[in-house]
């Protein structure tokens, strides 16, 4: 019988695991917080935190750990493997995922092409970093950054100084701006015993430094793709990742650089839903499970658009949205309304990548905008 | 907001709406027994029969009921909707669905073609009609009957006459057997105010009077489908439905009958799931929420094959089915194990219908044979 697998988190990472493993099985315990997503769709949810007494108790009920986020006690996660609990990813994988400097140590020495980087602390360090690779420069916390959070584009040393007051002279990621083409994102599912399957690469289009869109096929040269695709083979192998693992990547040119890691499902992969023959959830829950691994082909042309709160409640747009957008797959998240926020995705399917790119966009769009706007 | 649906029944039906709910943000309640499927998959079970009972408890809590299974009280369900609780389907369709005598007589006064019947308790009047007709006669329970269950071939009056003993004599709905060159089956989507999807016609195939395989798109000449298209838009509109319809078909060459309805989603929609662009799972909830309904056009080729309890639990078998099978995907209910019993089923799609069809017989075959079977 299979595995019962403890899933670290409730929120829409969480939700979208469901279906596949209601399909396959798979008992789903989630450590979650109360009024988190997965409670109102799913019976065997825990209360409580990410911590040592979290992770605790809910090790003490499954049979094999994952999670939905990084936010994890990553010291207690290793002693529970230390304990006999397999926790997938591992803290090791984990440890890497969650820190851009790490990140880059490990993955330059397997050969991964990284853009030139320095740990620094101080005004001076940053400028001599600037001098020789020139401005402007991005700075980054180590740790804990998302949707744009922790990154800032610094144009001088002036505007590296107010950053650096920012975060108390703490040491910042240093690198080069690059000049992007583009940005792609490739998934990665890996099993315990090594077996590993890559999807074809993705697109995905930052707005304010937010996920906004997502594509497949990419829009890059297939030369480009294939090079995506072997470095996201070779990151998983590094890390030596289990489960789902996004490997975002920067495009200049025919130049593919690391830009960063995810190691759980992602959000460049919800078109994998209708998108591909197997969903990246599917195939988190088939690695963690240490079952077989599914077929990532691609179902042909599809794009997401992430639905972020704007001044009205998606779900109150729900009708007049199915109403216009018939052939678009809605997924709200039963998250709490709020400006800014992730709140759902929409995905549409077909033929042509800029068809089914203008039928999401619209749909998502209605889905924010007020009645006024969305009916014009 | 959304209306909470109050659904009765908690088998594979029930669970396989649960995605499209938690997408949506619509609320489900089921009324199920306990150990149900849908119990390990979702919070909120009330525990229960479909009784007078079980109905107006269900009903307290929710704002429109529907159901997942045809064995309901409808005396009570007529009650519901004369307080004021919408009933979707109503207790008048689903007393339409539920009989095949009111259905050929409700039909047959719409325009749709039905094969000559009679509805007979004792011999002389089989006899007769045989006589007419000709035989052999398919003999039939009004209602009640699936699966083959409460249907009788027989080639003369001695065997219409164990027949009638078998029943103790009540009446039988008589009819000639069709000579099959297929079985067709039409779904459709119905919302109150009759905004109606008409999925395209799929193939089913019946081994031993149970579905085996579903194809999509069906072997049949485009006219042929296109009849039934219409045929089954008639149907939906005859009895008023609302939610999912399924109507089932006999092709004899050139001609459709109607064989047999059910006011609800269907083992001859599964495939949508991964078939088309909008399930019969979601346009069953949209429908009786009263939302625009989605596209139901066709994403290619696709098979559905049910998985039918052998000697082994499926469950078992998994692994080693996903390791032989990357590109199927696998529905299993959760239901125990029993031999005959419909315990889950594989959709596969792609672009030649063989190649699909031959990957989910595969993949069904090896889900429920012996090991030393499944590995030769």
């Amino acid at each position: 019988m299979p595995p019962t697998i403890g899933v670290v988190g409730g929120g829409q990472l969480a939700r979208m695991l469901l279906p596949s493993a209601a399909r396959l099985g798979l008992p789903l315990v989630f450590l979650a917080r109360p009024g988190d997503a997965v409670g109102a769709v799913w019976p065997a949810v825990l209360s409580g935190e990410p911590d040592a007494d979290g992770l605790r108790r809910l090790a003490a009920r499954v049979d094999v750990v994952t999670v939905e986020h990084e936010l994890v006690d990553l010291d207690t996660m290793q002693t529970l493997q230390d304990a006999g609990t397999p926790v997938r990813p591992s803290a090791a994988t984990l440890a890497i995922a969650t820190d851009k400097v790490r990140q880059r140590e490990v993955l330059a020495a397997a050969g991964v092409p990284v853009a030139p980087w320095t740990l620094a602390g101080d005004l001076d360090a940053i400028g001599a970093f600037g001098d020789v690779h020139g401005w402007p420069l991005v700075l980054k916390r180590p740790r804990g950054g998302y949707d744009g959070r922790g990154v800032w584009v610094v144009d001088d040393l002036d505007a590296a100084r107010t950053v650096l007051d920012e975060v108390d002279g703490d040491p910042l990621l240093v690198e080069p701006k690059v000049t992007l083409t583009g940005e792609l994102a490739v998934l990665v599912a890996r099993r315990p015993g090594g077996e590993t399957v890559v999807y074809d690469p993705v697109e995905t289009v930052q707005v304010d430094a937010m996920c906004r869109e997502v594509l497949q096929p990419p829009r890059v040269p297939a030369a480009v793709a294939a090079r995506a695709r072997e470095l996201a083979a070779l990151v998983a192998d590094a890390i030596g990742s289990v489960g789902m693992l996004s490997v975002e990547l920067f495009v200049s040119g025919e130049q593919v650089l690391l830009n960063e890691l995810a190691a759980r499902p992602h959000n460049a992969g919800h078109l994998t839903i209708e998108g591909t023959v197997t969903s990246q959830f599917e195939n988190h829950l088939r690695a963690v499970a240490d079952l077989p691994l599914g077929s990532p082909a691609s179902r042909g042309p599809a794009v997401m658009v992430n639905v972020v709160g704007g001044p009205v409640d998606p779900q109150q747009r729900l009708a007049e949205t199915l109403a216009a957008e018939p052939a678009v797959a809605v997924h709200l998240y039963g998250k709490d309304h709020r400006p800014g926020r992730k709140l759902g995705h929409v995905t549409a399917t077909g033929d042509d990548l800029e068809t089914v790119r203008g039928r999401a966009l619209r749909a998502a769009d209605r889905l924010t905008a007020p009645a006024e706007e969305a009916s014009s």
